[in-house]
Formats: structure tokens, C-alpha cells, sequence
């Protein structure tokens, strides 16, 4: 057979890129020619954990066609998410942890997506199926995985499978993973060398919630006073961000990785609905306490929606 | 956790109904509430099945969501296969052998998926992951789905994997997996009773090839001459549906489960198409011997729609 990509999404986080490392590492020891590649730039907190575990980052490709006809997707199955030239290779497995999603194949594959935290925790149970032993480095990198999808296991995404799993590659890789999780998620919440403009837009999804178009944006952070003192800075590009894309609301939040507490920077006409979603007065200088909020896909959107939904149908 | 239905696709074969009924086994010893239900009646074969192995066939249901809010599936998951309100449901596991499409879900959910012959195999492997044992009658319901889908391990479709599992199987459930299977098959290939329209209709499907619209029946049979001596009625009924959805060709495949052999029956303005496809002359009474071709999906569907394809590109 000849070789076969392995590729995480678009803005590949760390277990886009540890995921994909590791998959290739078990398929070789299975005898398949596998490259792990990569769809976008090295984020810090990724570079950290493969400098640690003595891991060169995947190659960057653009296109996967001109060098491949197959092509094995983890950490994503949305096709906007992957390869700009998917359509033109075919995908032979999946192995993820995301709903489904416009992904349609002509033939048979091996899909795997199980409900859990991350990817990483899926292949740790796949290297037991296949009899293989996980490599110390490799093991490292699948750890970094879990810790980074899970926050230091503290998000509500975070299951015991995927507790259970850390534990057991902590273990492998030799080292403790709440002191080495702490060291890499600080690693990449450094944000002082961070633009305003960049915070904003890092980590940024727009939803349609209702008739209401809303934005919002993460980031994570060992002291939110490193945001919070370019507040000004922020709310000016929150501002420009509503008024270029007609947004209703636009809610910045800054994630404090030591407390697992979050503060949100509202900008919008729609600010009622951010104090109405998590039932807290917004302070003077609008900014929100989220007492415990850490996972937007959790805790953050469906609040919203609800909130929005609600005002769309009682317009 | 409230009820959950495990279900198969409609008109449901052997694997369809006995997958249910095996899965649902194995989530009733892991603690979780289930029933398996069918979406349509139970066939000659599948019912031979079930006697044997002292199984009650699924409830029969038209729709889910006035019992249930989540469902399984097995060995489907295209949305038009399913029960008529899927998408009033939330589908929390698929595990199946098929093609990818049209299905999208709002959460994550577990998705099993392997490009084997068949579901029981896959769940055969379930049993393992999840250290419980295959009862012995379920055993031989999962045995009958892998017969049932790889025509006694004589289907291209049929895996190492799959016979590996039916070897296993067949020891739990006590039975020579040959000599039981061929018995099965063969209370399924009894057409002594079915007339010609429904044997040109009971598992027939139409296909886009190129610009033409060509339509493929296929029936089992343990004597071909069990449907030959009917010829005359059989291309009637080919005509009649060759004019009423103006078809360009109808190849009607009775395959001989015996020797793994198949006669075609052809109606139709582009009969050279089904001569170039198998490189084999028709003979002069219309019929067309396909020397080892079984399956549908790979050994007939793929040639034609090559030959018709050609025919469009040279027009």
C-alpha cells in the first residue's frame, strides 16, 4: 500500500498534533507506511509538550492529493475542518471524539469516535486492542493530549475513561501529570506576547443562535490580569469585530487554567442576555464572573442559545 | 437512564435483525436499559435463525420517538434506511460495516464503524473489549449474521476477521458453521412459493450509471432451475418494470448458493452493456452465466457502471 497521511484539523491544537504523532507511531509498529502531518502553525503550548518528549512537530502540508490517495482524519470529521482538497482523497479511517458531521465516504472505512475528552484517550485503548506496547515519548505526547483537552482534567468534557487513560500514560512517559500538565498548559497560556487583536481571534467561533448572530471567543490564561490589563485594547477589538460582522453579541472569555474560573469581556447590543445566561450582573466595567466555567462547548453555548432562542421566539 | 432501541435498517436481513438482538444482549449485561426492534418483517432465512437458536424475533415498530428519546443502530446509519422518525431521536451509538452518508448528529456519540463483512463481527469483537461472554444461543444468531452476510464465507465482502469470528462463534454456539449454514441459507433460498414479481422486486435496487438508469435484482438460490423453469413470467415482469421506470437495462442476478456461481436474466435496450461487463456472451435465450460473481456490490455493480460510463463519456 502506499503511504497514508495522518491529519488532525485546521488550527491544530495539541491533540491534533499528538494524536496524529501518535497514531502514526501504532500503525507503523502494524506495518503501514503512515506520515503524520499537520494542517497550521505549532501553538505554544503544543511546541512545549513535543520539546519535552523529544518530538519533531509533523510536516506542514497544504494539499494532501498531490502526494497521497488515502488519508486517516483524528481529532475531526467535519470536512471544512480538514485538508482543503479532501474530496479528492479518500478516507480510510477516522478516529475522533466530535459529533458528526458533513462527512459522507463511497465506501466502507474504519470509523472510531467514542464520547470522550479526547482523542488521545480512544488510541491509548486502540494500542491495547492491537497488542502493542505504547513507546515512553509517545506515551508523553498522548498524555499532553489528554491534559490539554481536558484542562488539567478539570473540564466537564473530561470523563473517567479519559482520567484513567492519563494515569496510565503518566505512568509510560515517567513523569507526574499534575506537575508537568500545570508547566505545559502555562506554557501555553503565556499571552504577553499576545496582540489584542490576536487574543481576540485565536481561539473564535461564530454561532447562530436564534435570529441572534453571536460570537465567542477563549483563551486560556495563568493570570487573567495579564488580559484584563489591556481590557481597553480588547473591548476596542471586540467593537470593531460587532460592527464588521452586523455581530448581536460578542463574548470574550479568559480562562484562569490555576482556578478553573472564567471573566468574560461583552461587547454588543445584546448585553442582558450574557447576565440572564449565567444569572450574574455584569460589573460596571463590562466585564462577567463565570464561576466555574472552563468549556465553551459545554457551558458557555448552550446557555446562550437557550437565552437567545428564547428571545427570538417571544419577539 | 430511560429505554434505548437498538435497530436495524428496514427491510432487515439476518445481520440487521440478529445484531439487534446480540447488542442489545451484550448492553443488558453492562447495566443498560435496552430493547432491539425490527423495522420490517422477519425473512425465510433470518426466521430459520431465530428458531433454531431459540430466539423470539424483535419488536416490530413504525416509529421510535413516542417510546423512546435514544436510539442505536446497527449495521446502518444512512438516514432513509432508518426508522421514519430518526431525526425526532438522538442517535447515541452506531456500530456498522456500511459507507458514511447522510448522517450528522448534534453531539458526539459512539460510531463504530470497520470495513468487515459484517455487524456481528464487529460485536463479536465488543464482547471482548468489554470482557463478557457471548451467550450460546446469541452466539449462534451472531454466527448466522456473518453466513448470512458473507454467503458462507464465498462473498469478496467476507474478511479474515469474519471468518475468524464465525470460527469462534460457531464453537460457543455448538453448531459445524458449515453444515448449519448451509441449512440456513438454504430455508432462505427456498423460492418455490415467491412469484415472479416478487422475486424480481424483493431485493432490487436502481443505479445511476453514467446517463443511464439501470436497475440490479438479486435472489439466492439453491437451485437455479427453481427460478429458470419460470423464465418466461420472470422477463415479463422485467419489461413491465424496464417500461414503467424507463430503464435502460434490468439485470436480474439469481445466484446459485451451492457453487457460488450466478445466471442473469437481462431486459432492457442496452443488453451489449451486461456482454462487455463480464466479457461473456448472452446466450440466445437472454440468460448470461456469471462464473463466480456473487455480490452486487463488488462483482456487478462496479463493472456495469464502468461499461455505462464509457458509453456516456463516447457519446
Amino acid at each position: 500500500m502506499s503511504k497514508v497521511f495522518i491529519l488532525g484539523h485546521k488550527n491544530p491544537d495539541t491533540d491534533s498534533i499528538c494524536s496524529a504523532i501518535a497514531y502514526a507511531a501504532l500503525k507503523k509498529e502494524l506495518g503501514v507506511d503512515v506520515e503524520p502531518v499537520r494542517l497550521g502553525s505549532v501553538n505554544a503550548e503544543t511546541e512545549y509538550a513535543l520539546k519535552q518528549f523529544n518530538a519533531e512537530a509533523p510536516r506542514l502540508i497544504e494539499k494532501a492529493a498531490p502526494e497521497v490517495e488515502k488519508v486517516i482524519l483524528v481529532d475531526h470529521n467535519e470536512r471544512q475542518q480538514s485538508v482543503d482538497d479532501i474530496d479528492e482523497v479518500s478516507v480510510i479511517e477516522v478516529i475522533d471524539h466530535h459529533r458528526i458531521a458533513n462527512f459522507e465516504t463511497s465506501d466502507p472505512l474504519y470509523y472510531r469516535a467514542e464520547p470522550v475528552g479526547c482523542t488521545a484517550t480512544i488510541l491509548n485503548k486502540m494500542y491495547k486492542e492491537n497488542g502493542v506496547k505504547v513507546q515512553k515519548d509517545v506515551a508523553g505526547l498522548m498524555l499532553s493530549a489528554i491534559i490539554s483537552d481536558s484542562l488539567l482534567f478539570k473540564s466537564p468534557t473530561c470523563t473517567e475513561e479519559d482520567v484513567q487513560a492519563a494515569k496510565e500514560l503518566a505512568e509510560i512517559a515517567g513523569v507526574n501529570a499534575e506537575e508537568y500538565g500545570l508547566a505545559m498548559l502555562k506554557a501555553g497560556a503565556d499571552l504577553s506576547q499576545t496582540s489584542a487583536a490576536e487574543l481576540v481571534s485565536l481561539d473564535s467561533k461564530v454561532f447562530s443562535m436564534g435570529d441572534y448572530q453571536v460570537e465567542v471567543a477563549q483563551v486560556n490564561a495563568v493570570d487573567v490580569n495579564d488580559v484584563l490589563s489591556r481590557k481597553e485594547e480588547v473591548e476596542n477589538e471586540l467593537n470593531r469585530t460587532v460592527a464588521d460582522k452586523k455581530l448581536d453579541l460578542f463574548l470574550f472569555v479568559v480562562t484562569d487554567i490555576l482556578n478553573s474560573d472564567s471573566v468574560g469581556i461583552v461587547a454588543g447590543s445584546e448585553l442582558e442576555s450574557v447576565e440572564k445566561a449565567f444569572n450574574t450582573p455584569l460589573a460596571e466595567d463590562r466585564t462577567i464572573v463565570l464561576k466555574g466555567v472552563v468549556s465553551r462547548k459545554k457551558q458557555i453555548v448552550p446557555v446562550l442559545t437557550n437565552v437567545f432562542q428564547e428571545m427570538t421566539h417571544s419577539k
